[in-house]
């Protein structure tokens, strides 16, 4: 704390971790409580002002977040930026973690701004369901060929039309995405991670891409027809939209990146 | 499904995961949810027979299990064994898995027979505390001498009065137990856990352990000085009771082992 002269206003972005099992989505609403809502509602009890967050993206009610990124305009205020993730904390609930705060330039935006964003789909394959991690990670029993999996990533990497993997229904200018890098890990004998990132998503995009690879494993989609099935610009030659539990937004990633932390 | 004829009296025993989270613990109580009366009141929902579940140990309110163990006896009933879990998942809260169900000899005491415990405790080291595993790790912000933490784990190994590990107000014939193994494992950066084998624990042993540990990495006790402090018998020479959400029971070992999976 270098001063106590109130500074000029300033815009904030945060980096925040949260468990969203029992928030209605990160967005605001009128009869739910929302990740939103409740950071919003502990700056307000922690600067006296009422700020409203633009976030970079509006997670389901149910996903979880490694590091979501939002940002705010501060006006005149004693506090310093970087004190105000471990200040906010007694004011947050337990599943909510304001990991960093930063200063950044007036241009900066949270939603228009990301040059990549990361998700993980975290599966479970076993024949019975975790206590420790129900609401963490989605549970596969059954065998899965993990390599035909590995293989069927191969056909998503890229430049395409993902129609085909937009919930129906989704109203977007196009569905035309980049996937830079998609990737099954093995991280134990009975977890798999999937990770992608890419420019953006469509609207369930990453849960029925986690869908597909399932029915690649379970021998319901064959590796080879993913080309075409891609083409196909048809959700019904998809597999099923995975259920949100199991997915995490990993990282928003900025060119520069305002944060000195990453919590991918 | 071999035969629908109902078997003899069976003693099985179960191998159990739990998120102690929201659970008074794992006895049985009269005015508070436990862990044992959630898994019998399931049982006598599938089985129609009121049983009673003895436990290789009864966790605090908010310790967590991987592989708790229990047995109870099954009168005449055509279920066969290896399908109680699968059946007494959905009778079941989520935050309970029975993992494994076994019949084991009339002679098998889930709480008399052990011949090794396993005990970790999660630590998460950095400034902001983890909203995804708020529950699940303690918090410990600030610097810790990990090699010096390390160095500690060796003062305790072996066969020793640990009374100045247990918890004051506890009664127990001898405080003399023996410590086969005791490790601190850097899992990532920000992740410590400490992995503890015994024949058997004191009251809170491995949360005072843990808390003596932690002194050591944070200075407030020397490494040097933990062998006098373990013969002064005295609780004040050791460090704070951490709390039980960092508390994992990992195994419960018996020989022979009754069941084919392990899940630590």
């Amino acid at each position: 704390m270098i001063t106590m002269k109130p500074k000029h206003t300033r815009k904030i972005a945060l980096l925040t971790e949260y468990c969203g099992t029992n928030y209605a989505g990160w967005q605001r609403q009128d009869n739910a409580y929302t990740v939103q809502a409740a950071i919003e509602d502990a700056l307000l009890d922690l600067l006296g002002q009422e700020v409203r967050l633009t976030a970079s993206s509006r997670t389901d009610a149910g996903v979880h977040a490694l590091g979501h990124v939002s940002h705010f305009t501060l006006k005149e205020h004693t506090i310093p930026t970087d004190a105000i993730p471990r200040a906010l904390i007694s004011k947050l609930p337990p599943d909510i973690s304001v990991l960093q705060a930063v200063e950044v330039p007036e241009t900066f935006h949270a939603r228009f701004h990301p040059v990549a964003k990361t998700y993980q789909y975290h599966i479970l394959n076993r024949t019975i369901p975790s206590a420790l991690e129900h609401d963490r990670v989605a549970h596969v029993p059954g065998r899965l060929d993990v390599a035909k999996m590995q293989e069927g990533c191969r056909a998503f990497v890229g430049k395409h039309d993902f129609l085909a993997l937009q919930a129906s229904g989704a109203t977007t200018k196009t569905s035309v995405r980049t996937i830079y890098r998609l990737a099954l890990k093995q991280v134990s004998q009975e977890r798999l991670v999937i990770e992608v990132e890419g420019d953006g998503f469509l609207y369930n995009m990453v849960r029925i891409l986690a869908g597909t690879l399932l029915y690649v494993g379970q021998g319901k989609i064959e590796v080879e027809s993913l080309p075409e099935r891609i083409v196909s610009l048809d959700r019904r030659q998809m597999g099923k939209t995975m259920p949100p539990h199991g997915l995490y937004l990993a990282q928003v990633s900025y060119n520069p990146s305002p944060f000195s932390v990453s919590h991918k």
